[in-house]
């Protein structure tokens, strides 16, 4: 089946305020916005209602198997269907579900994920055939590869931030049909949970707002438990349907990808450099608050705090999670006071969460939707996140690669990067024969200015705009050096750069999270 | 200032489905419709929008005081203000708000407590000079009297079931222009709790509504605590200003009216009695769950089910509270596997909610909305209720006196009622020189067909719709009667009844938990 829509072409762009060509309107059926600046207003007053449910005593919403629950929630051709990533690579229920709707014969669904992973491949076959017409969310391996060919045109992926998601469903930028959730504990009338069960995930930080306002939701679980679910992290309140599989999933898959600390001695000496930055610049006291990527040097960097903490006796405040084990072990050693938890990512975080008081499940409306009252990431302190590519005005982009293929979502990065009072990306400055630190990122994932330091293995670049760290750090032995420097020292490194072949489609948009758009990806030409 | 509108008069009325008199339209202009039946389905698809709000980062909410707050919010000539009710007849806030918006000068408010208590006869000359307008929320006690008097007139007070009045503020039946949420602990973003604190009260039940759908929202404390507060009950993301004040009240007053045991023989047989009809029906068995009203006869019944339940090594499935320290008992004995909790009713409550995880807070939405997904109360065994009258239809009133007098809100009575499998109604069969089984009940709180057994200290009735229980009942040593025959014995042991002198004009309206209108409350003839 053809799919509707002509593509979105590079002679229709507009730049934005940042000179990145973007679109005004998606084949999707919607206008967007050129991105204006770091903070703008929401553009509506309110958001959309959430749907109104009859409940009458003793119901018992389980039915047996996928196929029953799309019949019960009346799935049909056209509709938008959203899903949670908390299984990450170990995700069985995306395939599932879909498995389902083909089997059933449904076409032209909408996949609203918060995030597609290497497993989801399987998609591609839906894809081609017209089951599946477009995708809005975050890709991760194959699936971005198959889209950077040219094969979700003509509707390019939307790309959101993690609070920027929760946005454009609170404003109704996406209208969800049905959610399927998974979770790992569920009761008969649809309180449920990721934190219990065979197949346990840690918190459920996505699963709110579309829980919250999807038109139907169906809690898709393989462990139904007695009516009360404990803990409760959705309430029955939201839930249509409760089907019952065999198994959602495999939580060894969630360690998928960045979960590992490095063990590569030039990122371990980044990773140490950070906290000299750190310390350097007065932040590392009592009540200091962080966020760490699921990067490795990230998770060094979480290490390293904890030691330094231990050593000298100071008390975190708060770390917002992506939880790991590192940041449970300040918990557990009394150095950090409370960890906010939207997503786990690995096996000690979920076990931590159902066992300390201070170890608090939230949503990513709480985490970093920049149209609600009070995002966490606009409190923290610090955070230290990855980058594919920086360039000389400290864009920073975690999506694509150097030869143009959208390899990656875009996660929480934006969101902290923002909010964080100080922001440091972590980086080799050459990675194999690429370099990092470029004139240009190729796609910009989070804009310069929400960035303060840049750390290589071959030296610390400051943001002009923060005098103040750029200060504090030249009093340090700390490799201070300017970021065109870097960008000739990793040119210098592989002799050339080569530029990528691109076509003239626009295959991908990066939604900034309120919901303004910060650049396109185009189509990869093989 | 004479108060708008024209009152609703006696001739206006029709006849609902019960064959009580109500109106089709209230003077605060709106139209309402007739209760129709037990389970009717929401009017709208859909609820209203929650406000967007545009959050940057380190931003601190934090006033000084109340007026502050009301300049902040932009308070003005007209709006509707909410508020809840956890700290009962302890609270202090509802008062320095209203002083406050009096000495600014600001007019024609309308009040939306989730109840007011004596505490807040305070209120009464702001009705009167035209600061306060009129009040939707339950009236315990002195301004339940002024209201009766005609004091509140031409706009007749609405009373809701916890669980209808957060399908009024969902469904937009009320808008709330600001929320004034008292907290016990609150951070400097608006992350707030009941729980800890010097003035904790434990389950925030009340405010979940109020903090999502308010056009804005005043968290008001005494104790503000460093980022992020911990637990996490209501999250800054609805929060707009975090009001600082020396006090938000006396948890002490919280114990207010009905939260000890009876002392009184005759109760003490009749909660013997409600163990004895609900092991005959072959309800006490593992699984079992129940909730307990705060009334001194309901303790008692929660006494003598952990005794019960201790004895015979069984465990009950959860409890839903209004929390009792005889529920936290079970639940500490391992007698109870979960406590959902939506109030605490003592001091022993407020401590469990934050030392056990399966001691759980849930919203009074999650508690008892008919037009959500899965009500709390839609799951229950049981539930056994006081009243202040039942009539031979098995009506309850739990509202009014027999002199007329509207003196007690509704709480989660009709909830409760008719979300349990079994119904259980305990009272006396006379109070003083006043029958409490009648002919008629003078107001109805909850509809006879959710109400399945009468025990009262002269014998145990059965609704003849259970046939099932009657059967069971006969089969034991109770005193099954049929409710005639204890009318009839009421009857002869008062002499006669005094009828109130009633009014035309309605004073106020008895809201099912649907939204339609259940009964109308007359003015009383001094």
């Amino acid at each position: 089946m053809p799919r509707k829509g002509k593509p979105v072409k590079r002679d229709e762009l507009v730049l934005n305020s940042v000179g990145r060509p973007v679109p005004t309107a998606l084949p999707q059926g919607r206008e967007v916005r050129p991105y204006s600046g770091l903070h703008t207003p929401p553009v509506k007053k309110e958001g959309i209602g959430r749907p109104l449910r009859f409940s009458t005593p003793r119901e018992n919403k389980v039915v047996e198997g996928i196929e029953d629950a799309i019949k019960r929630v009346e799935l049909s051709d056209g509709m938008t269907i959203s899903f949670h990533h908390h299984l990450r690579n170990g995700d069985l229920v995306v395939n599932t579900v879909v498995d389902a709707i083909h089997r059933m014969g449904i076409r032209d669904i909408k996949i609203f994920p918060s995030a597609l992973f290497p497993v989801h491949e399987h998609l591609i076959p839906y894809i081609e055939d017209g089951t599946i017409s477009w995708i809005e969310g975050s890709l991760n391996g194959p699936l971005g590869r198959f889209a950077s060919e040219g094969g979700l045109l003509p509707h390019p992926v939307v790309l959101r931030t993690h609070g920027g998601r929760t946005r454009a469903i609170e404003a109704g930028d996406v209208v969800i049909d049905v959610a399927f959730l998974a979770a790992s504990a569920a009761d008969p009338a649809g309180n449920m949970t990721g934190a219990v069960g065979p197949s346990a995930f840690g918190a459920a930080g996505f699963a709110f707002a579309d829980a919250w306002y999807a038109r139907k939701v169906v809690v898709v679980t393989d462990n139904i438990v007695p009516y009360p679910c404990t803990p409760i992290s959705i309430p029955s309140t939201c839930v249509d349907v409760v089907a019952k599989v065999d198994r959602i999933g495999d939580p060894e898959g969630i360690g998928w990808g960045t979960t590992q600390i490095t063990r590569d001695p030039r990122m371990l000496m980044v990773a140490r450099r950070v906290i000299k930055v750190l310390e350097a610049a007065g932040y590392l006291k009592n009540g200091f608050s962080f966020q760490a990527g699921a990067g490795g040097t990230s998770l060094a960097v979480v290490k390293f705090l904890g030691d330094y903490f231990k050593e000298r006796g100071l008390v975190a405040s708060f770390a917002m999670g992506g939880t790991t084990g590192y940041v449970v072990r300040m918990l557990d050693e009394g150095t950090l006071q409370a960890i906010l938890d939207a997503q786990a990512f690995d096996l000690k975080a979920i076990e931590s969460l159902t066992k300390n008081p201070n170890h608090m499940e939230v949503s990513h409306h709480h985490f970093g939707n920049p149209h609600t009252g009070g995002a966490i990431t606009h409190q923290q302190t610090a955070c230290f996140l990855g980058a594919t590519e920086i360039d000389v005005d400290f864009n920073v982009n975690v999506n694509t690669h150097s030869d143009g293929y959208l390899l990656h979502g875009t996660g929480g990065h934006t969101d902290a990067a923002v909010g964080s009072e100080v922001t440091i990306i972590t980086a080799p400055l050459i990675r194999g024969r690429i370099p990092v630190i470029r004139e240009r990122v190729t796609t910009i994932t989070t804009p310069g200015e929400a960035v303060d330091v840049v750390v290589t293995d071959h030296g610390v670049a400051v943001n002009p705009r923060r005098e103040d760290l750029l200060k504090s750090l030249k009093k340090t032995d700390l490799p201070v050096v300017d970021i065109e420097d870097l960008k000739r020292k990793a040119l210098s490194l592989v002799g050339k750069t080569i530029e990528p072949k691109l076509g003239d489609e626009v295959i991908a948009v990066v939604e900034y999270r309120t919901g303004e758009i910060l650049d396109s990806v185009f189509r990869v030409l093989k």
